[in-house]
């Protein structure tokens, strides 16, 4: 990825229309990569992102541990690497090496971006009270990196049961909303 | 809306992509919808649905008061209505009234469900503990409703500053994730 910093507060608009995403962690020398849509976005800046990571995941202890992670945003090319990732558990494979991700270093968090996502946000975690009870997480972004190239990335949007739905269209409307 | 009882555990399939939702409540004899769509699934079953709802926000007082809500899905073809109340406050006008949505009376909750919309979830609050910090509330879904006749709805997915993605295609992919 061609990657160009973005503004912190350009964030929301990037995970506010619910795609499915990449977590990326990296705890005792080995980084892993899981699939994740239960997520929102907190506050616009500094962003903070909340998100569902079961304690069944082998993520969830290394964020716990750690306290970092990256959220990498794909797009449908790389569909296949996607479910993969979420058909498959870090304690038993190297994921990066199966579905041919490449890491990339971060520059605030030991957690590798995806060079293969348009998107990724180096966060580090903010508040875990939720944690034990919801398994949730918020998360505080502190550096964001987008591909300049990519104007119109085709998300995917999980509808469950392998069903996706591709971002369609953007439209325009007199909205005053941020 | 053609009203079907939706079964609980799917949920997750409506919000999970990510739309733009309406969030209706009623208090002190008044309902009030506002626009949404920082939100996130967090249990399938019973479906628990985190949300951030903005203390700014006139709702914030009707749902902290009465603890139940009803969140509504919209789709495009309302886009003027859902902008229409996003841009506006209940503190102001009776948005129901002023942009042609339909109040229809739910069946656990005093919040009315929207009639325009194709499907109806009605919620109790169950967690307020990050409210104060976050804004943010965890809600339990008690009783879903879809319009049957839907099949390929077209929800909106807010980009920011008025921008919408309207869902596109849906692909189907080996995924073994619920």
């Amino acid at each position: 990825m061609a990657a160009k910093s973005l503004p912190l507060s350009r964030v929301y608009r990037l995970l506010e229309p619910g795609p499915v995403v990449l977590v990326t962690t990296a705890h005792r020398g080995r980084a892993n990569v899981m699939a994740m849509s239960w997520h929102t976005m907190m506050e616009f800046e500094p962003p903070l992102v909340g998100c569902v990571i079961s304690s069944r995941d082998y993520s969830f202890d290394a964020l716990t541990a750690t306290r970092e992670c990256v959220i990498a945003i794909p797009t449908v090319e790389i569909a296949a690497k996607v479910v993969g990732c979420g058909n498959t558990s870090g304690r038993r494979i190297d994921k990066f090496a199966r579905f041919g991700l490449t890491p990339l270093p971060a520059s605030r968090v030991k957690a590798p971006l995806v060079a293969e996502c348009y998107a990724n946000l180096e966060c580090r975690l903010e508040d875990a009270r939720l944690a034990r009870k919801y398994n949730f997480f918020v998360l505080r972004v502190l550096k964001a990196w987008i591909d300049p190239a990519r104007k119109h990335p085709r998300t995917m949007h999980h509808m469950g049961r392998g069903v996706f739905m591709v971002a369609g269209r953007t439209i325009r409307l007199p909205s005053r909303m941020k």
